[in-house]
């Protein structure tokens, strides 16, 4: 018999994870970190990244304060039940925690990664690849602690009772789901802020350096150069992080929802304790798989590029190959015994998980294919240089818009393949085909999702590669290690091609289970205040179907389509709102740099030290300044939407947001890493090489680029997971008050 | 009592409209065409414009043949009826002769404004005006000639019964509905090989005349100017033309569709058809009013730049407050005598009419304060030409995509307004509410629509001047016409500016308007076959509600979540295409200026005519290689997503499409518009002025807008029309056969 104590495994799991997160962290701490110029310039970049991380906290912890009493007072009308307000706070928490974690490893190991690469190539690998798995562990271990312990607390105990709520599975996990908003509420401050500083940094560092001084990228005279390596950290690696954690929280979460709903009149006694349990279980397992996966990356001493390559991939491939394997064990061991109708069910519903990871499997490889100048799409932009700047940019922007069509159409076919599969091919619409369909769907998410501790390891380690290769440059490391850092820079650049790619397809599936737990958290509410449907269906039995009938969620009602149109439009807005703000707070770095180089005698010979302190200060305070707005806009849309055009309103809002917020993403960030590979495929000495007016041109369309692939565009992930979660929170007041 | 004699009304009108573009084409032709340099450079453009609109005819009679052999095999197998092969035909026709009339027009008119710029500012306006009129009017006349007498046809004679059809009011309408289909694919091929054709010419005259040889625009010394001054007419006339002519139809046709079957089951006899009557009675005095305005427009002979815009507005603006009176009249008169529930349902009507026109003023208004270099969006645009490049194009993006929000909300306020207005402000989701409702939003489309005769003067008058100035420049008039010509283009970009954004708002809700008429069109095609609806409910008494309940189009089913999903990649994809179309293009004509500069002697000293004909030739073969793929796949993936994800898919791809083809155009059009008047703000003298970095890093901005407003983002409007257009004529096939 199955039982609560199995939820133990899961907690085991996230414990496995953080003690290994705890020995590479170790590991790394003992290797040297070179030079004392190399511990000073790790020290600045540390420094920096600290300094921004705690301005953004104070940030985060206001907004904080300000969601939970809202919370509280939501709880009071009985708008939300009261332990939402609370959980919310552990939601943030833990993914702050996460984001701490991983950037506090990845500023200790750029320099040692630098160092490392003194001794070989592989050495280099080591240090950087085993830090950003330290990330990957960290993000998985705490999220599923903070899952299983919620679990075990409110299953086993009279927690939700105590706060006047029911005590059933439904209603156990419509509240975990509310959890998810906390870690939704930090991933936004830590994309978007994260994103306005990075690029901030980066563009003024490049367009007064690189440009109008003619310097190379990370040269110590840049003043802004601190300020671009602290922006790697707090960007690709905090805000990274967190990112992935609201996905992969997010989706276990909603799929436990979808589950407890799809099976709640299941006739069979547990089965819908099992379904609830599967995800998390699968997750579970994948967090074993991916620790197995981190080890396989290692690698002859004088390996190529090549195999350098082939060493990460082969660790990702074990950990995916090995989950679709287990995933079958897992149900076989949930399912295997059930009969009749459900006799297939342990299969079936792992076929959708395999159908999860492929996808991501092939929205990574797209991602590669568009944006690695090893493949025609990048070298034409590379080559478009030959007409100037504009064709660049011209037919970058043409790349990215093309370049969605394979992500969407993988996603579309794994939706309605994981729908299929999971309900037994039955392709008739009735209540329950829809919900076991969608808790197909959500366990999809969960697939993709299920070895992020290794997936993300080969993410993070892309800025930690980085960060070395500028501590290499500026403490002036033979030419030997610079070539090998600038090597597992390459790699880098291709993981996080390929992890971005494989952010925003989680995040749509994501975003989309969601969706379909928002109606689920409808239910909840409805049941608390004690209302029926507006239709006259008891809210407690009603099914997915009454709901869209009662609330009139279809494409005839223009509330449903006004919803659309304003989602549609909220991609765009939030993107032009972060666009601008990089733009801003570039300008001011722009000013600062050349005011230094101006002003500061001796600077550009290398005499005079730059001012670096001044040009983090400026980054961190443009985007403490900057993600303010478009973090508020994208929080109070959802509720105002809500307030003014009700459920039907909201759910267009959502997935108008969702379609047109995930091919929008899929296009900037393609766009914006085919950009870079353009001008590193001219720098390889390409249409002209470096220096020529060909590879200004490809400078222009990296500049550009920059803040599509590292802010507006992954702030997008956020938007879409983040606008669901507002609604699931908010739902009780969407249903008691409503202007349409 | 109201017979269908009043259809005469209508007739007459289009007559009317057809007399008086006639009198106006005379009037020009009366006007002297100035020196023989300045006739041979007008003949120039003349031929190549009439070259490509040839070439372009022979692949539109191609896919006209092929459609039409389409039409009449699913005739055979009744999954059409036998007329619509013809009357598509008929559609595509029309809307083509009103291209080809309209650019004829325009391309007589460029030498004769000239010239009588000569005299005075007044009569250049004068000239191109009244010629710009000529294309409002023949456009507005032709497409009323052919609602008007289909209508006379269908709804006088047994035509339908013949080929044994329904002949009643619903299918009369549903059937003319398909009619539209002629005119989106004539549009199609003229907005999308128009529009790659002029930015093709436009951005290959940039790069390597201003940008590389630093000659001035409309240079006769480089060989791709008259290339350049064809493409201002096949793209923004004879493409706007085409793009307004399928809205302006489209809207009346859908909302006869609408009223049609909204009022089908009303008590009151005659009460049906007298709401068919209405779109065509409102679009009748629009042209009446559309003509008076056209008078008014005129101004002292020595009229300053802001009298002479305000002689334009003073036209477009008399004409909308006047039909928006006239509207309350028509309405009084046709349902004046109502009783009971509709007594008051001549004024709400009319207020869905006034919606429509009010949003459009708003969307126009708005337009303007983002592209104008009056405000300061586009100003700051312009000042961050002071760090290059990279930062005009980024905070151009920016832009476009911040402006989008104020059209998308006026158009979301619009629709729930006039969905309430038509249906007695009542929110409750009945059948009957929300048909009533439905058809309010469409003839808020017919209201915004309404005075297009002269909107689209206006309009068309923005490229007859700009040609005109080239032709000035060309021939070398004196400076002081010259200064004239150029006052006259840039009024002419307001217009334009304000006339895309008209074009956008009328298309999206032209398209909605549409996209509800689907549903009827598949009622219609299920009693054709004799199916009833798959719940079982009898096709022909069905509701909008049964449908959506039958075909399960709710946002839970993963059928149209997948279909808006593809929707929304479809936008991205069309333009991406587009975009690498205008790319391809320029590049080719970029290597023969190229070619010319460097091989023919004493090209550059002025003493050598270049060969022009080549690079029309090259623009010409260009556009007409570039538009078929995307073409052809606007036509396809509806038709594939109707086979796959049948009805359901269908209507998500519809609205995914409409809502993120929406955005991405106004985005589109805005960033275009904003990057072309930034660099008119530097040449105006601001931040360093012609000729200055500032400047140069303005001109790629306005490079890479080319073909952002007058290629991609404009062709969207014809995508999202065309993709319900094709839905509709392909609703029988969808239904019978379908894999989901």
């Amino acid at each position: 018999m199955i039982s609560n104590s199995i939820v133990y495994i899961v907690l085991a799991a996230s414990i496995l994870a953080l003690a290994f997160a705890f020995i590479f962290y170790k590991q790394m701490m003992k290797e040297d970190e070179g030079t004392d110029l190399m511990k000073k310039i790790a020290a600045y970049v540390r420094k920096g990244a600290m300094a921004y991380l705690k301005q953004q906290y104070k940030v985060v912890i206001i907004v904080f304060a300000v969601l939970a009493a809202i919370f509280g007072i939501m709880a009071y009308f009985k708008l939300q039940n009261g332990i939402v307000w609370f959980a919310f706070l552990t939601g943030g928490f833990f993914s702050g925690l996460a984001g701490f974690f991983g950037m506090k490893t990845a500023t200790y190991a750029s320099a040692r990664t630098a160092n490392a690469a003194r001794k070989s190539l592989n050495s280099g690998l080591q240090v950087a690849f085993r830090s950003g798995a330290v990330m990957g562990l960290v993000v998985v271990g705490l999220a599923l602690l903070d899952v299983s312990v919620w679990f075990l607390v409110l299953n086993g105990t009279g927690l939700l009772e105590a706060v006047g709520a029911e005590n059933d599975l439904i209603t156990i996990t419509t509240t975990m789901l509310t959890f998810g908003m906390g870690a939704s509420t930090q991933a936004l401050f830590a994309r978007v802020g994260g994103g306005i500083y990075t690029k901030a940094a980066d563009v003024g560092a490049d367009l007064v350096g690189k440009t109008e001084y003619n310097i190379p990228e990370d040269d110590p005279r840049n003043p802004a150069t601190i300020a671009d390596n602290v922006g790697d950290n707090v960007g690709d690696v905090a805000g990274m992080g967190a990112d992935l954690y609201e996905s992969y929280a997010g989706s276990i979460l909603a799929t436990m929802a979808l589950g407890a709903s799809a099976f709640a009149t299941a006739a069979v006694e547990g089965l819908q304790f099992k379904a609830v349990l599967a995800p998390m279980l699968i997750a579970a397992v994948g967090v074993l798989l991916s620790i197995i996966g981190i080890f396989l990356v290692k690698t002859k001493e004088d390996a190529g590029m090549k195999e350098l390559l082939g060493a990460l991939s082969r660790g990702t491939n074990a950990a995916a190959v090995l989950i679709a394997a287990a995933t079958f064990g897992i149900m076989y061991f949930l399912f295997g015994k059930e009969t009749g109708e459900l006799a297939n069910m342990w299969w079936q519903t792992s076929l959708s998980v395999v159908v999860g990871l492929l996808a991501g499997v092939i929205i990574g490889k797209a991602t590669e294919y568009y944006t690695s100048q090893s493949y025609k799409p990048t070298q034409k932009v590379a080559e478009s240089s030959k007409t100037g700047p504009a064709t660049v940019i011209i037919s970058g922007l043409g790349l990215g818009m093309l370049s969605t069509a394979i992500p969407v159409v993988t996603v579309g076919v794994a939706i309605i393949l994981a729908y299929l599969c999971a309900n037994g091919f039955n392709i008739e619409f009735t209540a329950t085909n829809l919900s076991r369909g969608l808790y197909g769907i959500g366990i999809a998410a969960v697939g993709m999702l299920s070895t992020l501790g290794i997936t993300l390891a080969t993410d993070a380690y892309g800025p930690i590669a980085d960060n070395a290769g500028g501590n290499a440059e500026m403490s002036g490391l033979e030419p030997e290690v610079r070539k090998r850092t600038d090597a597992l820079d390459a790699l880098g650049n291709t993981t996080a091609a390929t992890g971005k790619g494989f952010a925003i397809g989680s995040a749509a599936l994501t975003a989309l289970a969601l969706l379909a737990s928002y109606v689920e958290e409808i239910k909840i509410a409805l049941v608390r205040i004690g209302q029926d449907l507006p239709n006259g269906v008891e809210a407690a039995k009603a099914t997915l179907v009454d709901f869209m009938e009662a609330y009139n969620v279809n494409l005839m009602n223009p509330v449903v389509l006004v919803g659309v149109f304003i989602g549609a439009m909220m991609a765009f807005v939030f993107c032009g709102m972060t666009m601008n703000a990089v733009g801003r707070a570039a300008q001011k770095m722009v000013e600062e740099v050349r005011r230094q180089f101006s002003t500061i005698e001796g600077i550009l010979e290398g005499k005079a030290e730059p001012d670096y302190e001044r040009c983090v200060a400026i980054s961190t305070k443009g985007a403490q300044h900057e993600m303010l707005v478009p973090s508020i806009l994208a929080i109070l849309v959802p509720i105002l939407t809500g307030v003014i055009l009700g459920v039907p309103g909201v759910l267009g809002l959502l997935i108008g947001g969702l379609a047109t917020g995930f091919v929008l993403a899929v296009f900037m960030a393609n766009s914006g890493g085919a950009w870079d590979n353009a001008k590193k495929y001219v720098e390889e000495g390409n249409f002209g090489g470096k220096g020529s007016d060909n590879h200004k041109a490809t400078v222009v369309g990296d500049t550009v680029g920059d803040p599509f692939k590292d802010t507006s565009g992954p702030s997008l992930n956020i938007l879409i997971k983040l606008m669901s979660m507002v609604s699931i929170v908010m739902a009780g007041l969407t249903i008691t008050c409503h202007l349409l």
